[in-house]
């Protein structure tokens, strides 16, 4: 099996295993503080509330192989998901947009458990110098381009006004940003060799709403 | 076709296409308001980058049919959608928790859009009476149980610190809350008959890091 995950391309993983990869390193960080120093898929898989082949798999991208009726060790596999998840790399990330949430994401300490900072924030111009929010110092748009470049970021979380987002966007890809986490309503089409990727709480809530309507459904057929 | 969608049961669908709805219909809302009265799959497939044959699939669940060289019909399809959403039955939610997020929670104008609407709050006790938050009502956890009854809601926002998030899901739970919208970095695993969607800022940009290192190591092989 080992041999098939190194001849395999570096980018042979699904969004899904992407996605709780992170979550596992939460677990596993947990179990090496509690002193644990072995692993087995079925405890992640009931954690996680994921199928055990799917952790299986998942910890494949890792690299590490487990110890056959032992499992994994955790420190192992802490240091094969931090290397697969790249973090050094692209943990700097700057911030667009104003408003409640833009400020809220600022001081959201989710971000740091993945590995990520957010740097800077970036708001209309102009921005009255040593303007911070949550500590995080605050820039005008036409700071984006030199900023960009001189602190080699390529990451940014877009959180501006619906009807400003499609500008905003267009600012941080001419500066160089090279992929974008977006909480506005605005679809965002990248060009090859961008990356966007949508976060949406209403629509969220939205799919929430139709589960819990075809569960009561199912639970009162009259 | 459409006489094996009348016999499939409510519950055929996949979260993909149920995510996907509420993007529908949002550029059906813009379409209708510009006038237009047909729209075919390919434009819908276009704008939201999917490909045409999951648009078709998707647009079943709302049991409309389009017309040969024609399309669907707009007003036709967004009330096919909506229905199907069921938004009138599940429309009022609270919200859990405080801190900054919760409080850019309660002035998400991205619920409003989607038909949902945070109608209470809810912190821990004592909360002076008259409190509002974005116009929100907030309240103290203890009335959790007889305003769930009273007004009838039962889906809610979860964004309370990490640390408080299990105790303050116990609540909700208990409270007769059955799908929650999880915004904290704590698992929730529901009983049967409860639901609950995790929105994690962190994981996305996490996913969005990892994906944008595999690009960039596309890009320069050396």
């Amino acid at each position: 099996m080992t041999k098939n995950i190194k001849e395999r391309s570096p980018r042979t993983y699904s969004i899904p295993s992407l996605r709780r990869l992170p979550l596992y390193l939460r677990e596993l960080r947990t179990l090496a503080k509690n002193g644990e120093e072995f692993i087995a898929c079925p405890y992640l898989a009931d954690v996680l509330s994921v199928d055990t082949v799917s952790v299986r798999k998942d910890l494949e991208l890792s690299g590490v192989t487990g110890l056959p009726g032992v499992g994994y060790r955790v420190k192992e596999l802490i240091d094969g998901i931090e290397h697969f998840l790249g973090w050094k790399n692209t943990s700097e990330v700057f911030l667009a947009g104003h408003g409640e949430l833009a400020a809220a994401l600022t001081g959201f300490s989710g971000f740091a458990e993945w590995g990520l900072r957010i740097i800077a924030a970036f708001q209309p111009d102009p921005v009255p110098p040593e303007t911070f929010v949550n500590g995080v110092p605050v820039f005008g748009y036409s700071e984006l381009p030199h900023l960009t470049a001189r602190l080699k970021v390529n990451m940014a979380v877009l959180c501006a006004p619906d009807d400003e987002a499609g500008d905003v966007y267009n600012r941080l890809s001419a500066a160089g940003i090279r992929a974008v986490l977006n909480f506005t309503q605005h679809t965002i089409t990248p060009e090859p060799g961008r990356l966007c990727r949508q976060v949406n709480p209403g629509s969220e809530l939205a799919v929430l709403s139709i589960q819990l309507k075809h569960l009561l459904e199912t639970e009162t057929p009259e």
